[in-house]
């Protein structure tokens, strides 16, 4: 190490050296903002928020309420290292909701509170990978993963996600899953589902299925496998509470060795962008498996941002645990997912209408365009249509356009796409 | 890379291999809350936060109802990817006070908000260092700095912190400083400074001056510099607002190639603990330093924890820009300043009368008193007095023991230690 380093001159530290931040979805939304300030006709489609009519952020008034009700200690004291006891309990019944009894039997679980699903996915890419090496995403995915990886001294390699059908694309998956685990003797993947960011796709249970299938014959060959399932937009599934969840009964089947982290995002579910409150849910069937991730996840936490928001845990911990607030919430919910559902509905009136291709929707904040045309955000921009864009696609927050917005929206991304 | 990794069979990443968590400050503090709500009588004075007498936070009333009157943008929304400029350029007057425009003219400035003071620490360990290397402290630390730089793949090196007249050993720091720096072609040095944590002891001007000369004598062998300042405790000290900032008169002479970072939090300042808001203020000379600083600062924030409290930030933004509002935080932080000064009053009077021998303290949350007794932490524990623990002394967080108990606990101490 010391003598290598007697190379490096720079003030940056040698594995820091190439990070460049190429294209940040925040700013690009900061900037959308300002324009809008300036002329109220632009449409914002950036940012993953989700917005009322008036474009005011749709709040919840219980989250509102529960923030006004805090004691001094439950606003701005320390939290607890590990989280509060309503918070941890809350989060496995709130993430598993009907198959909770069977996953908890099945599996041990911990859960660890993060700066947000960002801190879960940081800490867990970071703790669970030998520098150097590379985790497996498809090719269409959230571009902060891939900053991810390489503040963590990673790398990238993608799968083929769709298939002709446009369907999740299973075999590429299981392809290139197998070889690079052959080939580095880890399998890190993240995958994004329900209500996929960027695209919009859920896979079925039989995708699942696969998936897992997967996972555990890498498993069996004694490779390290580590399923960093981020489920940000679990909540905003059109199937609903229930519906969306259905998929955990594939997990039943997981090998003994294979360790998930779920990340929960207190940002999505609560509205709760700028608390920065989320969770790992460790889960894995080994004992030895959990102690490695409690011992190196509580590290982080500790030695990357000491602890996390406590106001943000204190909200979510009594939502949890008061069923009256729990049943108001999830009533809020529902009024939630009825806005994006109307919006949704009409992009696709108007997709069809207009004859815009998309691609396959199920829930969440953003529908996926695909498009070919490589200056598609400044030709959009000029045109007056904010939306970020990812290679060979434009993501629209839907979450974030008004009704009165869409009609004209979707003509201008056909004029473009 | 990848041939390595193949002898690596955990489901953790080899850098993470040996972490392990085997003092955290808050967990103790935990316990010590958890016993003392069973037998009130117990005297905690383990962790950083200002309680009043009657043992309720410090809560400031100016943080509390601007917080109160934040709209839904400002209380829910995700902040700036670089903060609100309010914050930005609030920070920067803050943290200068008097010296604020020498200090602009004479350095290139950015603010990068973080997760606390403890993730403008983490950051920046991690991005101005090559993996393996040590970072400089005094043998008297803040125990999570080794956990922060073992998390980044570093280790620690120590310099004797007390000469025998129990001033700050400037001969051991220039003598650690140029031997580390020699040997691995940098130097990254952290000082908590004013009102040291663990310790109490403030660095004089003269101090500093001498600091900075043996930064110069390195950073002119063309070894690259890095100076993190910790000053979480400053507006706590005993000398005032003004008086604690004096020591910036010092940092003029610093050679150009020199990359200070301010870590200030808005945890104490503000006594916004669990809110997870403070800020990086990165300085120097050299234009194309700071422009390293900024590009990795910036990429960390995104792929660390994506961004940091937006309710944090518009509080502080808030009060930093509204001089009615800064006028009266003062006030309020005089008082603190009060109760605290009464308590370390007593503290040195009962330390007297008892003959406790203690470390010099010139201001802060906590008191310094040096041990050999391997057992203290048990053996104070059993007489119902909780500190925190670390080699050769016992940390009294002065900050949350009301003056009722200070006899008692003095008593305690002397018995002991």
């Amino acid at each position: 190490m010391e003598e290598s380093s007697l190379e490096n001159r720079s003030i940056v530290g040698q594995h820091a050296l190439t990070k460049r931040m190429l294209s940040n979805i925040l700013k690009v939304s900061q900037e959308a903002k300002a324009a809008k300030r300036l002329n109220p006709q632009l449409i914002d489609a950036t940012v993953g928020m989700l917005n009322r009519e008036s474009g005011q952020l749709f709040s919840y008034r219980t989250v509102s309420e529960s923030l006004n009700r805090l004691n001094d200690n439950e606003m701005f004291s320390y939290s607890p290292a590990n989280g509060t006891a309503e918070f941890r309990s809350g989060v496995i019944d709130w993430v598993f909701g009907k198959n909770k009894e069977q996953i908890t039997k099945a599996f041990t679980i911990s859960v660890i509170p993060t700066t947000g699903g960002s801190g879960a996915i940081s800490n867990a890419v970071y703790n669970f990978n030998d520098f150097g090496q590379k985790i497996l995403l498809p090719n269409h995915y959230w571009t902060p993963y891939e900053n991810i990886a390489e503040e963590a001294n990673l790398g990238v390699e993608t799968f083929l996600m769709f298939d002709e059908e446009m369907h999740f694309n299973r075999q590429e998956f299981r392809r290139q899953a197998l070889a690079l685990a052959g080939r580095q003797h880890r399998l890190f993947v993240i995958l994004n589902d329900p209500c996929n960011n960027p695209t919009g796709l859920s896979l079925s249970k039989d995708d699942w299925k696969d998936v897992i299938d997967v996972l555990n014959q890498i498993a069996r060959q004694d490779i390290p496998v580590i399923l960093l399932h981020d489920l940000a937009y679990i909540d905003y599934h059109s199937a609903g509470f229930d519906g969306a969840r259905g998929i955990f009964e594939t997990y039943l089947d997981m090998d003994e060795r294979i360790l998930t982290i779920i990340a929960f995002s207190g940002s999505k579910t609560f509205s709760l962008y700028g608390f920065r409150i989320g969770a790992q849910v460790g889960m894995s069937k080994s004992k030895s498996v959990m102690e490695d991730f409690c011992r190196v996840g509580d590290y982080s936490v500790r030695a990357r941002f000491s602890s996390v928001s406590r106001s943000g845990m204190s909200v979510i911990g009594s939502i949890f645990t008061n069923p009256d607030k729990k049943a108001a919430f999830q009533a809020e919910l529902l009024e939630a997912r009825e806005i994006l559902g109307k919006r949704v509905q009409l992009f696709f009136e108007c997709a069809t209408k207009y004859q815009l291709t998309t691609l396959p929707y199920s829930g969440g904040f953003f529908i996926g365009v695909p498009t070919e045309n490589p200056n598609i955000f400044e030709d959009l921009v000029k045109d007056g249509v904010y939306v970020i864009t990812m290679p060979g696609l434009i993501r629209v927050a839907i979450s974030s356009v008004p009704l009165t917005d869409i009609d004209r929206m979707v003509q201008i991304i056909k004029k473009n796409a």
